[in-house]
């Protein structure tokens, strides 16, 4: 069993010439396995095809847009519509307003919304907007978690200066105690505290924050006066039809929309409550395609079945029937798994394999039986997905499990995962 | 005369419910005149229609991306094509490769691009880059030039810390001394020389560079090791099939792109230089919709008609007859009127009118004759533009120098311009 995948090394070849490193960002497969494709020709509800005409029950949906599934009949229709009378103008159509409208009507805490591009225009609002109102600066951030690769919320150090990571200070996702520390450290500068919904860090497993860890956030801010900053970009619409963390029962003052809004068409948002309207006022924001209309169009289609259709318990259901299901053959299989994270938004990590060989082995074996899975990011489950795609992906699991029990001794060092070291594989 | 403006009010009051101060960014009409519409509900070629469906020739095509007009048939069938094939998908597709090709093909000093949706990311991501590649951090930049609204570059204070603006010495735009005066302050920890291809800042008069400022921009460059960065964001593609600075013999080692690349689909580039490269695979950036393919497909549509029609040169001559129609329906009336920049990117401005009550008149009787222009904004032509449209907005200009003249001396003080301050209007 071997891809064919002749057209992608050609296209890598021609791209290695005109892109630095042939890719760049988070869809670059230098950190996947070798038969990962890299460019994709087709995408329709829950599959993708590679330019070499390979298939696959695709379990990243584009890293999260599509939460409805690829070239949603509905949606795409209303993109093109609007395409076709008003797009990118010297103003915003009346669907700025609804779609407005809707976000506010759905996002309890929300009392208005701004709209831009990337998810990361959003986080950068979301703290010039803490600064603003609070006058205040240092905003407390988990270690680890991910808000956009712009410098001030930069992973990697490259390009950027000590500067630009001014007035912050960093909790452990989850640690009540380190979440007070760095708190006490701010004082009485403290601007903000983000958070992601869950734990959703790549190379590690996911965890969902305990009630105590949000209220303890909630509760500073409601003491301090700073702004508690939900980052819904990645995980939005994928645990509730409102902000994530009204799940544990909190509401934050500014949260943060990107992937989930329109269903792969570039659309982001922030939205805040009542008291954080005066300073969104004050700052000055903008971009040239932030106020087009056919992204609008696409999301107020995409919210419309957000709220009319049971999309969410539909994805939760095929979530945990995928879980059990792997749970089950890992352990026929003799294999540690852990599965981490929401059901929606699955991650699966193998016991004793600190660099990943045996992760990267079974995606690997995965892919050549037509499943798109990743062996250290989080997954994201769509609406376009039917209980025979889990069977797919299960019974392909199967074939995975017992080709990496046959070849587990054998396999080489990954130097890919080189870099993620003994100490954070002890860490787990 | 009086434009029709309901519905447009109703949209206003509703979007001051759910949008911070009911708009924001550069396509909020806040400090524009009274009757300008803020709605707009279609737009074809170089026409727009507002809510209440008035009809003008629109001269800010959208603040710059319609380079050949709005809804081109041929763009936005290639961008539905696409669509429906694959768009944002878990990697891109063979366009990324083929746009990136072309570009490399027709931007001269470019080795490699990297794409992305905001022009602000090209920016951030061309100082992060300098950075890299000289591992050091002072940037020149020409003082009020925009080069986006994220805190680095942000022209207002608000949520923008001091830190925020580290590292940065400033020039004033076209002045050879004053470049040389703030590359001398950088010593040796000049990274990069920002610049826009011309000065086009709001408010003010705009100003062709010299050749001299150009060059002595890349000599500094050359003698230090520093990176000089074009930011071609808003004028690309309307003075030349190549980076701006072509024009006066000066080669970037970055250049930004924007507004010209997909005729008003989402997408911006950054294109480097050979030496650039390496440093363009160490840092990490990234975002949810940059690989998307379907603004991929209408940009090489774009791009070809950019190489393969005359759209500049018609453009070009358009825009020198408008702007010698003006002159003498201006200098008829006995108004001094200042018209900047290159032909194909207009700005008017009339003398000894300080607080622009005379513009904010004479462009509001504009848009009563259907003509959309803007009182301190560069404006920008389009290709959809043609004779017939040239003589309307002439035909409009005459009536409105003439109210302005029979209104002149009763004409109340700009409130709106009031920030200005008599030191601004001293300054011209």
């Amino acid at each position: 069993m071997k891809l064919q995948n002749s057209l992608d090394k050609q296209l890598r070849e021609r791209a290695r010439a005109v892109i630095p490193n042939g890719m760049y960002g988070h869809m670059s497969t230098r950190l996947l396995p070798d038969n990962f494709p890299q460019f994709f020709q087709r995408a329709k509800g829950a599959y993708i095809w590679d330019v070499d005409g390979n298939r696959y029950v695709d379990l990243m949906c584009a890293y999260g847009p599509n939460l409805l599934g690829y070239a949603d009949d509905a949606v795409d229709a209303a993109y093109a519509a609007q395409m076709r009378i008003a797009d990118t103008v010297t103003g915003p159509s009346a669907l700025f307003v609804e779609l407005a409208e809707q976000l506010v009507d759905m996002i309890s805490h929300a009392a208005w919304t701004m709209f831009c591009k990337n998810g990361a225009d959003a986080t950068q609002i979301a703290l010039m907007l803490a600064r603003e109102h609070t006058q205040r600066k240092t905003v407390v951030l988990a270690r680890g978690s991910y808000h956009g690769s712009f410098p001030w919320a930069a992973g990697r150090q490259a390009g950027v200066t000590l500067a630009d990571k001014s007035y912050q200070a960093y909790c452990e996702y989850d640690d009540v105690a380190s979440l007070e520390e760095a708190a006490r450290f701010a004082g009485d500068d403290l601007a903000a505290i983000f958070a992601t919904p869950f734990r959703h860090d790549a190379f590690r497993d996911q965890a969902l924050p305990s009630i105590e860890y949000a209220q303890k956030a909630r509760e500073i801010c409601d003491r301090t006066g700073a702004v508690l900053v939900v980052d819904d970009v990645r995980a939005g619409f994928r645990m509730a039809r409102d902000c994530s963390w009204t799940k544990v029962g909190v509401q934050p003052d500014i949260s943060c929309w990107g992937k989930c809004l329109a269903n792969g068409h570039p659309l982001s948002a922030l939205m805040g409550s009542e008291p954080l309207r005066d300073a969104a006022t004050r700052i000055y924001v903008t971009g040239s395609y932030w106020l087009q209309s056919a992204p609008m169009a696409a999301a107020i289609e995409t919210l419309r079945r957000v709220r009319e259709t049971d999309y969410l318990e539909k994805m939760q259901r095929l979530g945990q029937r995928l879980r059990q299901g792997l749970a089950e053959r890992a352990a026929t299989a003799g294999f540690g798994l852990r599965q981490t994270g929401p059901e929606t938004m699955p991650l699966f990590l193998f016991e004793d394999d600190p660099d990943m060989r045996q992760g990267f082995f079974w995606c690997a074996q995965m892919l050549e039986r037509g499943c798109y899975t990743h062996p250290w990011h989080n997954m994201f489950m769509c609406a376009a997905l039917s209980e025979a795609d889990i069977d797919l992906v299960l019974n392909a699991s199967e074939g995975a499990f017992k080709d990496l029990a046959a070849n587990r001794s054998r396999l080489e060092p990954n130097e890919r995962m080189s870099f993620l070291g003994p100490q954070r594989a002890a860490a787990r």
